[in-house]
């Protein structure tokens, strides 16, 4: 089969490698229909992610339809149109007993890092049983692409972490693809404000049409500044760091609210300040995530009832065999425009 | 009447001051029969404290017996026995409604920070009905001091906000008087596991007769480890700094497990690292409060039923007289192993 | 002035009163400018409210503008433009301080009860401070007529308490005006489905227009059957009883699934049966509650935002003079089609 | 081996049956040494347990070791040391992911009713890896056959649904077994008061020496005035039914307080009265739920921790060649003054 293969710092290739198999008896594998790239794929690439070791077959997202089974898989059948969740999880470890999936002692992300993943014509999913979700009746298979990850991380490390209500205050940093993930689902609770802050005027444009109720563009540093005036200097009831720098944090330490929430969900590859001499009296809250992908099933309910549309961060789509394409289109998004490319893997899926 | 005033940075003296009225209908004036000196007098006296200028009568904890009442206070007569709360709350703020009471816009921190506190005769407390308690009948009046601040605000920013639980595991970085009310309060929740953390081998004594389960003296920095060596290199449930340096906080940060909770206590004077490079998957949450004393009914019931003694945190007894003397013996704690100091005000509870 | 008088049971009358002064130092005087009726005016006019005596002036809800205050009123001036609360909350005692304010050993429900109420061109409110509300600039008075009780209500009895979701299936018995904004708020959490039940076609057309995602006519009582097919036999996450009748708090314990959650609206006049053989062990939760008015701040935000529209419960609008006209159309809903009617009292708001 | 069949209402004896083997990948056989009778039991005999047919082995408490594992068991191996969880969960469906195991759909309460179960030499156990405890170093074992049911169905069936909490007042409507695994574990919370509530004099005497602070035979029926005159009329925060039947609910609805919570433990075979035109405006909670035994982790910890100590429940030892004997003592417990009977089944544990 065909796959996109990690081959160490700036290299990859699409090669021919065999089609895997379950090797345990929980295994599934998926012939895979369609996949995407993820910001942290960008971040192996150039070599950020040690546990991910050249040889990889890269990607954690997907959709597909089961090709074979492990003797002990029940909840999934050859021929079942499945989303791939990016974290795999056993279902027994004390973590997946508290839901706390993206800790399992035995799965957690490991698909395109520690084993190979869904950038492939097929992908071996591990503990199939409770990795895997069935694609529901008459929803669109690649708007389901986006619950492999983007939607539940948005979800669960934005807005749930950041406990979005309604009629609160809620300001996003960062306006990429999982910023504009946290826009989409903290409208599930209706706050009053979404105040949308990034150095891009397209990505803000987005933004608007996606629900933000203001945008501003950081290039000259106001965004503080405004947000106060513009909540009577009392700051956001939530504050979501949605880029993955220092600056970027600090920027939600200096517009939260007395009693608000930080929710952090952007990947730090250093540390940041605290500043704790002026936030140890702020009654604050800081959460930070790795998604569990616990609330898969809430928002595939959501999705099928139309509360949420994620097919609308797709802006690209390319073939398995354009897959190099893909990547330089979504490398260079403030170029080319991109939020979530689509790849089609197989192009049947019966 | 006798009152101890602020006199800048470095200078206080017990002073003849005019007995204070009840300004606004609101106000009562309160006898002070016992008050007590907290480690944020000391920062006020070093100057730390901008908010405070000279001139300032100290204290914000204390018991005594009302004796004045402006006209709308309707819970409290004069004669009644109370604790005066650290925390001044209008109830009417839309903070105060919340039960976020550390940040009432009309209070607050203010006795003994920008108006006169309890190390005198008398005092004047700003809403009355809502920042007084009645005395509990059959409880000791001396423990009742640390109701004012001390013992909620263990309880209110260590123990719920670090979310303790039965059969959790719980570090407490610091055993100054603060770490031991956590110390003590953290127990109402039956962790399995509560190791005390500090460089004083009198204080971690005391921590072992209150309840600690581990106490480890970290002179020579080997806490971390040692912690994730107990928890099989897990680390604990929740962690808790209550001294309010970086170097506390950083080793919460060292020891939280995931999912964990890092509860912070201390004053912080500077920022601290927040080493979001490996916190930023590990699905922990940080909080930060100024005591609000919403939870000081509650800890009254725990009082009277003999669930916790807040007594056991008084070392040392003063006349007003001797308050030198007082903040002599609380400021040298390492040499007199003082943790709380009686300051006896007015003798005549009648 | 002019009031409407409760004359025993059967019995009111537009009379003259005295315009009444404040009489306590926290009370208000409140020009009403629109009022409306109630579910439990109708009540009251039948007898069932024993705590309203003859010679009592009704109502409960409103907004206006103050005409004069106590000495100790903080919050509010004479000219503000004001939601009256139909519960008045003391802010102090135990309760008030939990957020109960429905339970305010000084307050609570009194107003058109056991003080004389709003269905006059004046109203006395005690505790101004804690129980008016500032109207927003910009917000349609009619509207916000509703955020005195009914919005409050169908948010914190029925969506609150009911845990709705985003992806939950929510069922609320009765599309009378408490159902419809019960509906009307339930959206703020984007569940997946909102079914409707009544007996009344005009009402269940009116919730399709609110958003009910499937309305049942209960007439022949298949309405149980048809949810538990809908459901595939599971039930409902979230039953709202929102009549006040046993018969539909036991649908509500026929269709709730495990794990679900029965939130009581209704005023009951006698007792239901509770089937504990078939619910013990179904993990499920039953709340009651009289509205605190708690959220009413929160609510007040999402109108501003426009996450709502409270003036849609509007159908019919009268003069003060033609209040019993009003009663009429109000008391005959099935034939009038009425839902909320709005009462003009005074109609210069400057 | 050796295993008690029921036989049909009022029928079972102790029979030779063969060992059972796994039958599924996921089953593991437990060689049981410790085993206990349970209420249910006694319903089961009395014919009230449709679900459970004869022939079938009683029982669904115990402690054992592991004889032999199904291929895709990865948590135990033969010769583990564990407790029988009386819940059995797949992990896997919709309830087990919510952590909502009593209502799997592939297990839930099966043991010893519609599968054999533990009075027996062997049981097996289907979902072994989600099912079983490994018993900690140092613990006793017959304490943690308490461990199957009877401790965690107090706790998060009493003390969870209840919400108990510091300096709250606390209720016990029956000081069975069940009553007493509440008082045992309430004391987690560190309540005020727990009150117990019997009409055996013998089993109040136990529940004062296990914490209770107020014990109340109510055979003369003054239990609802005592309770009330003890608490100012206001009432209890928590009222937790464990006997199971329409009169001991009621008198919790008699005596919550305002904003309180009734917890439902007891098994009804006959619906309740619920007094709503009592409490439909007295915010009340009530909550029932089967034993769900998502807390056997943190009841563990609390055990290995000796902050409670189950083993306190135990009058009685037998062999299983008495267990005939054993039913008689627990079923007689009035007069036998028997709690929980242990029945030591293989004596080996090595």
């Amino acid at each position: 089969m065909k796959a996109l293969v990690y081959r160490g710092p700036g290299k990859s290739a699409l090669e021919e490698r065999p089609k895997p198999e379950p090797t345990a008896s929980t295994d599934a594998v998926v012939r895979i229909t369609k996949t995407t790239i993820c910001g942290t794929d960008l971040h192996i690439l150039k070599g950020d992610v040690r546990s991910c070791a050249p040889g990889r077959i890269l990607g954690h997202e997907g959709v597909g339809v089961v090709d074979s089974i492990g003797a002990a898989v029940t909840s999934f059948r050859p021929g079942d149109h499945v989303i791939v969740s990016c974290i795999s999880s056993c279902g027994k470890c004390e973590y997946c007993r508290r839901g706390m999936y993206s800790h399992c002692v035995n799965g957690g992300w490991i698909l395109g890092n520690t084993i190979d993943g869904t950038q492939a014509e097929y992908v071996r999913i591990p503990f199939a049983d409770t990795s895997l979700y069935h694609v529901p009746a008459g929803t669109e298979e690649e708007a389901l692409v986006m619950l492999s990850d983007i939607l539940p991380t948005g979800f669960e490390c934005g807005v749930l972490n950041g406990k979005v209500q309604p009629g609160s205050t809620v300001a996003i940093v960062g306006a990429g693809p999982i910023g504009l993930a946290v826009l989409l689902t903290a409208q599930f609770y209706s706050p009053a404000e979404i105040i949308m802050i990034d150095l891009d005027d397209n990505r803000l444009e987005v933004a608007k049409l996606f629900g933000a109720t203001t945008v501003i563009n950081n290039q000259n540093g106001g965004a503080v500044d405004t947000i106060m005036k513009m909540t009577s200097n009392r700051g956001v009831d939530t504050a979501i760091e949605a880029v993955g720098v220092p600056a970027s944090f600090v920027t939600c330490e200096d517009i939260v609210a007395p009693g608000g929430t930080i929710a952090n969900i952007g990947v730090h590859g250093v540390k940041a300040d605290l500043h704790l001499e002026r936030l140890w009296n702020r009654n604050i809250t800081i959460a930070t995530r790795l998604v569990d992908t616990a609330t898969t099933p809430m928002l595939l309910k959501t999705v099928v009832a139309h509360k949420v549309d994620p097919g609308r961060l797709i802006t690209h789509r390319f073939k398995l065999s354009e897959i190099t394409a893909a990547y330089e289109t979504f490398g260079h998004a403030a170029k080319t425009k991109a939020l979530k490319v689509i790849i089609e893997a197989c192009s049947d899926t019966s």
